[in-house]
This record gives C-alpha cells, sequence and structure tokens, in this order.
C-alpha cells in the first residue's frame, strides 16, 4: 500500500503528458464505469468523457503541476487511490495562463491495471 | 444513491460552520481512519487531525463555499461519496480573503453514519 504516492505521480505525469500532446489517447485511462465532472457538468463512461475534453475550445495547451497530494482508500483487501492537484494550463493565445484543480480516483481494473473511476475538474479564477 | 448529492450538500454546510463556530466539534466527523492531508502535511486519526485544525494561526474564520461537486463511488451495493470543494476563507486581519480547495472522501459507519475517511486542503495562493 506504501506505493500511492509513486502510483499517483506516475498517473498525473502520464495523464497530462497525454492530454497536451495526444487527447484521444485519455480514452484508456477511463472506463464505462468512469464519471467527469468538468465545471459543473457531467458526464459518464470513456467515450463521452473524451469527446468533452476533445469538445474543448483549444486545441494546443500545456498542464503545469503546482501540488499533489494523494491519499489511499482501502476497501477490504484493496486500494484505490484519491490524488488532488492544482495546476496551471498554458493557452497559446493567452497571456496568463488559467488555474486549476483537479481530484481523480484511481481504481483497479480485474487486470490490475489502473483507471480513473472519478475525475472532478475546476478552473479556479482569481 | 441518488442522494449523494444531497449528503454533501447537507456534509459541506455542517462542516464548515462546525469549522466556524465550534472547531472542536469537528472530531465527531472523524474515525481512527481518517486522514488529512492539510498543506502537505499529513494526519491520521480524529485526534490528530482535530489537534492540527485547532493549532492553525487564526480562532476565527469564515468560510465561503463557491463551488461544490460531488460524485458517487460504489463499492459493490456500499456507496460513498468524494465531494470537491472550492471558496474563500475570511480572517479577522486579512483585507482579501484567502482562496482554498478542498477535497472530501465520505463514508459510512457501521450505524450508517456518514464520516469523513480522506481528506485533502489546499490554499489557492493567487
Amino acid at each position: 500500500m506504501g506505493d500511492f504516492n509513486a502510483v499517483s505521480e506516475a498517473f498525473v505525469n502520464h495523464y497530462y503528458n497525454t492530454f497536451d500532446t495526444n487527447r484521444a489517447g485519455l480514452a484508456s485511462l477511463y472506463q464505462d464505469t468512469s464519471m467527469l465532472t468538468f465545471e459543473g457538468q457531467q458526464f459518464q463512461g470513456a467515450t463521452s468523457i473524451v469527446e468533452k475534453l476533445q469538445s474543448l475550445a483549444f486545441d494546443a495547451c500545456k498542464h503545469t503541476v503546482t501540488t499533489r497530494d494523494a491519499q489511499p482508500v482501502m476497501t477490504g483487501q484493496t486500494m484505490s487511490i484519491i490524488v488532488f492537484v492544482s495546476g496551471t494550463i498554458a493557452l497559446p493565445n493567452e497571456e496568463r495562463p488559467l488555474k486549476f484543480s483537479q481530484v481523480f480516483h484511481l481504481c483497479q481494473t480485474a487486470q490490475q491495471s489502473w483507471f480513473v473511476y472519478n475525475d472532478m475538474f475546476r478552473l479556479n479564477y482569481a
């Protein structure tokens, strides 16, 4: 169980790198049961979630993580992980990067690979 | 399971009202297994958590919730709830309120009362 921190670090690096370079590739990180709440709008399932992420008004962006916190969730012998990120998103035509916070709940499939079960995203307006 | 939103709303109101008026009373919302990550510092168990919250440098404060998102987590027939809050904290001697984000994972005890299993708090510096 001590590796929740390492899993969360690897996940966060992979997630935002994929978001910034190959957004369609995020589909493999979600399952049919996955939920996304994006600025209050709700989506369920990998297809709907990635459709939403691909429909965002910017094509190119660059996420920078400022803080990353993680905690394990033990359900019997099964561990899942809640990850809490804050950071910035730089957009091509914006002088100031946008600030955001995001929560992920990472669970394991029957094949023991990690996926995003819960995802909540908010911009932090100054 | 449709009531996760109502539970999260009632919890958030109760939590910040208790924080602002009777901080010691927060102890009843945590259990021995509960975890708090406060600005990156980790605490476990109701006693340590409330000690930390009571040791904060301000006695009086007033939380205002700006956004509250919630999602259910189904583990077999058992539901838990992840709540994601952003808001501000007004302090007596500060002109501008501080911005914060906080994540709670609410689980039920054997007696079916809700408690905070996971709690992660961050100030959002402008």
